[in-house]
C-alpha cells in the first residue's frame, strides 16, 4: 500500500485500491492507520475529473520515521537523514582520519554521530543504513575488510546497536560505492538513469554497479571492487599486497601526491589556473581510469558511466581523456554509446544512499510503525 | 509440459498434471499428441510405489527433431548434432582460415556443413544454434563485430537461411563464448556449477559470464569481452587498436609466437617434455590471465572460473600461477574461496551449447512439432 503511494504520489484511496487489488474499505481502514501512524498523510484534493466527489490525495508523510545515514569514511564521518518522501535533511560531515585509530574509537565515534543526528530530529528514526569503505557479506551483513582502515570482521551492525541507544530499529550494513550507486540512482540529477556504473573515486576508489534500476552485488555482495583491479600488472606495489591496482595509480592519494597537491580544492584551484604539472597528473590518471573502466563496459556491457566522489569534482579535466580512452577501448562502442556523467551528488552520494535504503526498508515492511501505534 | 519431463526423466502422466497444475485429462491428451510428434515417448514403468496402478514414465524422445549447433571459428567450422534428451552426436570440424576469406565464401563454406550435419541425421533438424567469435546484438540478432575475422553487420540468420534450404525452422545466433559458458553448464562434467564464468582462450578470448545458471549477457548482448581488457596499457599494440589488450599477451597465436611453436600440440609436447622456453611462455601468460581473471572476480564476485578452449589443454601448467595471481590480487578471497575448473568440453563446448541452446528453444515451445503432425 505505501509502495503504491511512494511511487504516485497523490494518489486516491481508489487509486491505492486498484492498483493493490485490495477491497476499497481494506484500504481505507489501512491508510487509517497508516495516517494515526503518521507515515501518510491526505494532501490537496485530487484535480476534478468531471462530476462527482472527488478524491483526496495521499502522499507519504514527511513528519513520519526517517531514515538515517551514516557513513564511515577513510578520513570522516558523514550523517544525512532522509524522509519518507525521499527529502534530504540535516547533512553533517565530521572530518578527522580514522586510519590511525583503533576500531572501538571509531566505533565510539560513529554512535556519537548517529546519535546526535537522530536528537536534532523532532520525529523518529525508523532505521539506519551505515556505509563502509569495504567488503559487505550479504549473507551475514560483516564488514569483512575495509583494507584503507585496516579492518577485518566487524559485525558493524551487533557493535553499532550496543553503542546506540534506538531500541530495535533496522540497521543495515553496505558498500559505500554500492550506496553511492543507489543515492545517484534515488536521489541524483540524472532521471533517466537504468544501467550504469557508478564510479567513486576517494581515498579507496569503488564501483556501485547498477542493472535495470537494481543493485547487482555479486554471488556473496563482493562485487564492484574497480579499486583493486589490476591495470598495471608490473606496476607500483599496492596496500592489498598486489602490484598496480587502479587505486595506487589513480586513487586520491595517488593523484594529490604526484600533482604535490595537499587536498583536493588546491589541486582544483591549480587546475583553474593552467598548472601545467597538475593537467598533467590528472591527464595521467584519466588515462589508468579510462583502462579501467573500459575494462567494465567491455565485461557489463553497461552503457553509461557515472564519475562520483573526487571524479565528480575533477570531471571537466578527466572528460575527455576518458571519452577518448572508452572509444578506443570498447569494442561494442560504435554500437553502443556510451555517456559519462558527473554525479550530481559528488561525496554525499554515498550516505544519502544509505539513509534512503532505511526508508525502502520503511516503505516495503511498514508494520512495526503501524502496529505500534493501534491502540490496543 | 516438456519442460516438466526434460527436468524429471521418467515422470508419470499425474506427476507432469501434479508439477504443471493441469488436469490428468488435459496432461494425457496433450502427452498422446506429444508422442505422436516423437517429441516424448513411454518408457520402463516406474518403480511400483506400494499396490495399484503402475505408472508410465514419460521421456523426451531421442527420435525427435535435433538441435544443430555449427561454430564459425576464425581457423575452423564446427558443427554438431543434440537430441532432444541432450545427447551429442556427429560432431564434426572442418579446419581452414577464415580469416583471408570473404565474407560470403565463408558462408557457403559453413551453409554445406549444415546441410551435410542435416543429411546425416535420419530425423528433422528442429533449430539451429550459430556460434560466431563477435559481438551479438541481442535486440537484432546481428554480428556487429567479428574483430579477428574482420567482419561487421552481418545479418547471420537472414544470410545463413537463403543458403540452407530447412524450412523456416528457428536459426538462433550467438557469441561463441557466450555458447561454450552454457554448454558448458548443460552439457559439461561439472554439475554443481551455478555461478561462474567460463574463459575461452583460443585466437579470441572471449568469457562467458553465468550467474544463478543463467547467462549474463549485458544491457545490449555484448558483454564478456575479456579478451580485449586492458592487462598492459602501454603494452603491443592490438589489432583492435588499443594497447595491451588480454589478447594480444595471452591468446593462442600469442602463445605459439612467443614459444616458437607451430601449434597447441606441439607446444604440450614441448611442456610434457619439461622445455624451458614453452615453460617460461605458459607461466607469463598465466600471470596476464590471472591478473584478467582477478579484474573479473572483483568485479562480479563469481567464485568459480571455468578454463575452456586451448586454456583447457595447457590447464596443467597455468593452473599453479593463476592460483597464485588469484590468491593476491581478489581481495574477497579469504572469505569466499576461488575455484579453478579445466572445462569438460574444451573447444567442443561453443558448438554444444548452440546445439543445446536450439534444443532448449525447442522444448521452450514445441507448438510448430505438434500442430504439424495433427490430422487436420
Amino acid at each position: 500500500m505505501l509502495s503504491a503511494i511512494a511511487d504516485s504520489p497523490g494518489i486516491s484511496r481508489a487509486g491505492v485500491a486498484a492498483r493493490t487489488g485490495l477491497t476499497k474499505a481494506t484500504v481505507s481502514s489501512l491508510v487509517d492507520r497508516a495516517i494515526a501512524a503518521q507515515l501518510v498523510e491526505d494532501g490537496e484534493p485530487t484535480q476534478r475529473q468531471g462530476p462527482g466527489r472527488r478524491g483526496t490525495s495521499l502522499f507519504l508523510s514527511p513528519a513520519g520515521p526517517h531514515g538515517l545515514g551514516v557513513e564511515i569514511g577513510v578520513d570522516y564521518v558523514a550523517t544525512c537523514l532522509v524522509d519518507l518522501t525521499g527529502r534530504v535533511s540535516r547533512q553533517r560531515i565530521r572530518t578527522g582520519d580514522n586510519r590511525s585509530q583503533p576500531v572501538n574509537r571509531v566505533l565510539v565515534k560513529v554512535a556519537r554521530a548517529i546519535r546526535s543526528a537522530a536528537a536534532e530530529l523532532p520525529v523518529r528514526v525508523g532505521g539506519i543504513g551505515v556505509a563502509v569503505p569495504g567488503l559487505v557479506e550479504a549473507a551475514t551483513g560483516f564488514l569483512r575488510t575495509a583494507p584503507n582502515l585496516g579492518w577485518r570482521d566487524v559485525d558493524m551492525a551487533a557493535e553499532l546497536r550496543e553503542r546506540v541507544d534506538l531500541d530495535d530499529i533496522p540497521i543495515l550494513v553496505g558498500n559505500e560505492a554500492n550506496y553511492a550507486a543507489l543515492g545517484e540512482l534515488w536521489n541524483g540529477g540524472h532521471s533517466e538513469l537504468t544501467d550504469f556504473v557508478h564510479v567513486s573515486g576517494e581515498i579507496g576508489i569503488g564501483a556501485g554497479i547498477v542493472m535495470d534500476r537494481t543493485l547487482f552485488e555479486g554471488v556473496r555482495g563482493f562485487g564492484g571492487e574497480i579499486g583493486h583491479m589490476s591495470v598495471d600488472a608490473k606496476g607500483p606495489q599496492c596496500s592489498c599486497g598486489a602490484r598496480g591496482c587502479l587505486e595506487v595509480v589513480a586513487g586520491q592519494d595517488a593523484i594529490l601526491r604526484q600533482a604535490d597537491s595537499p587536498d583536493v580544492s588546491t589541486l582544483v584551484a591549480r587546475l583553474s589556473a593552467g598548472d601545467r604539472k597538475a593537467l598533467t597528473v590528472v591527464r595521467s590518471v584519466a588515462r589508468w581510469l579510462g583502462a579501467a573502466l573500459s575494462n567494465v563496459v567491455n565485461l557489463l556491457d553497461v552503457p553509461t558511466i557515472v564519475l562520483g566522489g573526487t571524479y565528480a569534482t575533477l570531471e571537466p579535466w578527466l572528460r575527455d581523456v576518458l571519452m577518448e580512452e572508452v572509444d578506443l577501448r570498447v569494442i561494442s562502442a560504435d554500437w553502443s554509446e556510451i555517456r559519462i556523467l558527473r554525479s550530481t551528488l559528488g561525496t554525499e552520494a554515498a550516505v544519502q544512499g544509505a539513509a534512503t535504503s532505511a526508508v525502502r526498508a520503511i516503505v516495503a515492511d511498514p508494520d512495526p510503525f503501524i502496529t505500534a501505534t493501534v491502540p490496543s
